[in-house]
């Protein structure tokens, strides 16, 4: 996938400094290429349900930020970027010592791009699968514009 | 709905103050009924993404815990409950001073329950609807068994 | 909600008169008003899964019909609908003499709708919720634009 | 992935057969692998939509069979198979000569099965994703049971 903005991955890393979020659960942007960025959590406490398992809040929420900037990768300069929608299956709990969630672009469109994410829960060397996204992320012209 | 546990409200409400992530988010349970569950939580800046909007995750996270535990008010006693999947549309930009998710079981069923949650932004006067969920939820036979 | 199109009600009937699917299955078009259509659909035989129920692709054909013209009712004239994406929950076994899919708007938008569809089975006076849909629906400036 | 029920490819077949609506379109199984299904369907004038193209629900049919059926290989004899939810993003206009629909179990379970399913338009040599599926598949224990 060809990016048109040459700039694409400094415009994500500013953009993610901008999650105040991101720095409240710990969340670093691990890659950032073409159609494909990641992001790594490590596990902590306060981040969980109540069976001690990561909250399927915080799952969806590296997903989704990884969807939003592998579709970010391939959108022009001085645009912004939206979540329209998403869907999540958690597959096992989320019980890890860091986990890594992975965007990579299905389709990407002058408006709306679809992207899948897949969760996983690090252990040691141990790699599994929680959960995985699709989602529908949508490119706008001005930040300030309105919604959908 | 009519609810088979008696002290269903008392077991979600033990369950939700189990929730780390509640307390790190400041997210208060302000109503348990039969099949409805709200959930409130104040704005605050380190919840947001890179525009100072609510981050679509913690929209996502209040909906999704008010969905699992509207659908735990219908369990029998001594069961617990897991989200299977859910699907978020996200349909305004989530700028209030406080949000509102109310989640109503559409569907309980011994194994799977289908539940909807609205997402409200709430400023002053005003109530606006930001984002709606469809959720399945799982009832678990004991907390301890493994994952579907 | 108010449509832009004075004449949206000939538009959606043109529309889905040009639906070769529609007349094949036997749907028909039961309502339209702004941001709300219904199909009716008899059961047959020939449109059923293992165990003699409605197939799930047939109960989602008439649901997602139902949902890009309800969001059609509220675009302006001479633009076409196109569905983006949708998610259906299975409620209960598709069982009944006729079908009805009642689509309404939640946020119509310049560029995407989102819309919730009920499906019902119907049997002599007996109603029943059998699927449940979340859907986006994207409007296009002319019929030959490209996707999305 | 390893098949607990030696005759899987067996069970697939005859279920599909019974499946009025895969006669009624014309979609014939192509492959029958454990986790692992294809259907294929010609294109056909009385399947499209308002523009011409493969309906959404006749898309999303093929794909929701291929997904049941993928996840039924990997389950029990003596047991039925039933679609939870799915979830669909429709990426191109379905416009091809025919259209092939490939499932994969992601994770298998006792009870849920998580699939997904891939849609392609082929035209000669060309083959274009047109749809993507991700959809929860349940396990049930006598096909008389009823619903979750």
């Amino acid at each position: 996938m060809n990016p048109t903005n040459p700039n694409f991955a400094g415009e994500v890393r500013k953009s993610f400094a901008q999650q105040a979020m991101m720095h409240l659960i710990g969340a670093q942007l691990s890659l950032v290429e073409p159609g494909h960025v990641e992001i790594t959590l490590p596990y902590r406490r306060d981040l969980t349900q109540q069976n001690g398992y990561l909250h399927a809040g915080i799952v969806t929420t590296i997903a989704d930020t990884a969807c939003g900037y592998a579709a970010y990768t391939l959108m022009p300069a001085g645009t912004g970027v939206l979540s329209v929608e998403f869907k999540v299956n958690l597959l096992r709990p989320a019980a890890g010592e860091t986990f890594l969630s992975r965007a990579e672009v299905i389709k990407a469109g002058k408006t709306l791009t679809v992207v899948r994410a897949d969760v996983f829960a690090l252990t040691g060397d141990k790699r599994v699968l929680v959960a995985t996204m699709q989602a529908t992320i949508m490119c706008i012209r001005k930040v300030s514009e309105a919604r959908p």
